[in-house]
């Protein structure tokens, strides 16, 4: 990997900490308060729809997610849900905003090792307030120069964030866990992207096809990143 | 005013375009619909505790309060409330995310004049995805070479914007309508501020005090800013 790299940009969600085990969870629960009115499969398939109908008017994130659930509830119930199970769904989600912060394996070995080298970034989508609460809680912060929440992650966003960071696409690297999201885009607009697989994927972010680039590059686990980068 | 500034930020909500009456007109909204519960007051207030009681868990911004108005519902009206209210204040939430972008008077003129001149960035709280909405939409985002949309707007949080703008606080002026988000803090942290009033301020956002600071500038429209820094 050539090193002309001035910032490097980790994703948040399954790249630095567990997020779509979470969110995996909180969907068996909302489907068991439902299971009166559809199976879990259409259940699933109604919530993926809603959330993907919201998705240019909410963005991504928690709160979001919630919305689709309680739209959702009454949508296939045809009105005739009772607003416990609004209770219910509305506390799913804070349990969600109250989870655990799980660090994935080698990811702060691996950051300290980037540190003082690189400028370091959080490039992520999702809520705001929600990824702040998780950076600050997984005792990464300092390793970050700081954390860039994104509306989206598409080529145009990591050309603006590039502005923003007043490099060039040849300086940035990016670290993340969806092909679509971390890697295509960044491969596109000139950078360089390694994809750290982890094990389950939201629908939305997964793509059909195989990337073959000159700056892509796969890692089984973060920690490959520091030999990648012959440190 | 002294002019060692290098970036001047603009706050958005009620300083570049119109915000709090659009939130005034969905509370109203909301009020009517659970009128058989509660007084318009009581309701109000009910939905006010509500959403300073999730505000740790929400933050700011319209999916976190339209989150609120569920609870709300189904907590003064004890469950029996029915769900097509709810789809209604699902409604009264997508609407809020629709409204124009409607500019104060002499923005774009101020804007046009500073641009160039300064580094001028939005700061922001408020909902990511309907922050960046707002501003696409209200067509200045060609002035601003970011928008930065804050979890809190605290001494802290300044602090983190000015080290992440690589600035110090004699470089930073910082211009809205909120004395306690856009005011005080920067004054404590050894910034310039100058206040702009709205004629509506949400309460959570008022002071009950007057601010006397050697830093600290009022406006009553935003085109004095130019005679202010006597460009």
């Amino acid at each position: 990997m050539t090193s002309t790299f001035k910032v490097i940009a980790f994703d948040a969600d399954d790249t630095l900490f567990i997020n779509e085990p979470y969110f995996d969870e909180a969907e068996e629960k909302f489907c068991a308060l439902m299971s009166n009115y559809l199976s879990k499969q259409s259940l699933s398939q109604a919530l993926f729809q809603t959330q993907i109908t919201n998705l240019p008017l909410y963005g991504y994130g928690i709160k979001g997610y919630v919305l689709s659930m309680v739209q959702t509830a009454y949508e296939v119930s045809n009105h005739t849900v009772s607003t416990k199970v609004m209770e219910k769904i509305i506390g799913i989600g804070k349990e969600l905003m109250a989870k655990p912060v799980v660090l994935l394996e080698g990811i702060e070995d691996t950051l300290q090792q980037l540190h003082g080298k690189y400028k370091l970034v959080v490039a992520t989508k999702g809520d705001l307030k929600d990824q702040h609460r998780k950076l600050h809680l997984s005792g990464l912060g300092a390793y970050f120069h700081h954390i860039e929440v994104m509306v989206e992650k598409e080529e145009l966003d990591y050309e603006k964030l590039l502005k923003r960071l007043e490099i060039e696409p040849e300086n940035f690297l990016m670290i993340g866990n969806s092909l679509k999201s971390d890697v295509l885009p960044v491969l596109n607009i000139g950078g360089t992207a390694v994809h750290v697989p982890f094990h389950t994927t939201w629908a939305h972010e997964r793509i059909d096809h195989e990337i073959v680039h000159e700056n892509f590059y796969t890692a089984e686990n973060v920690k490959e990143i520091v030999g990648l980068l012959k440190l």
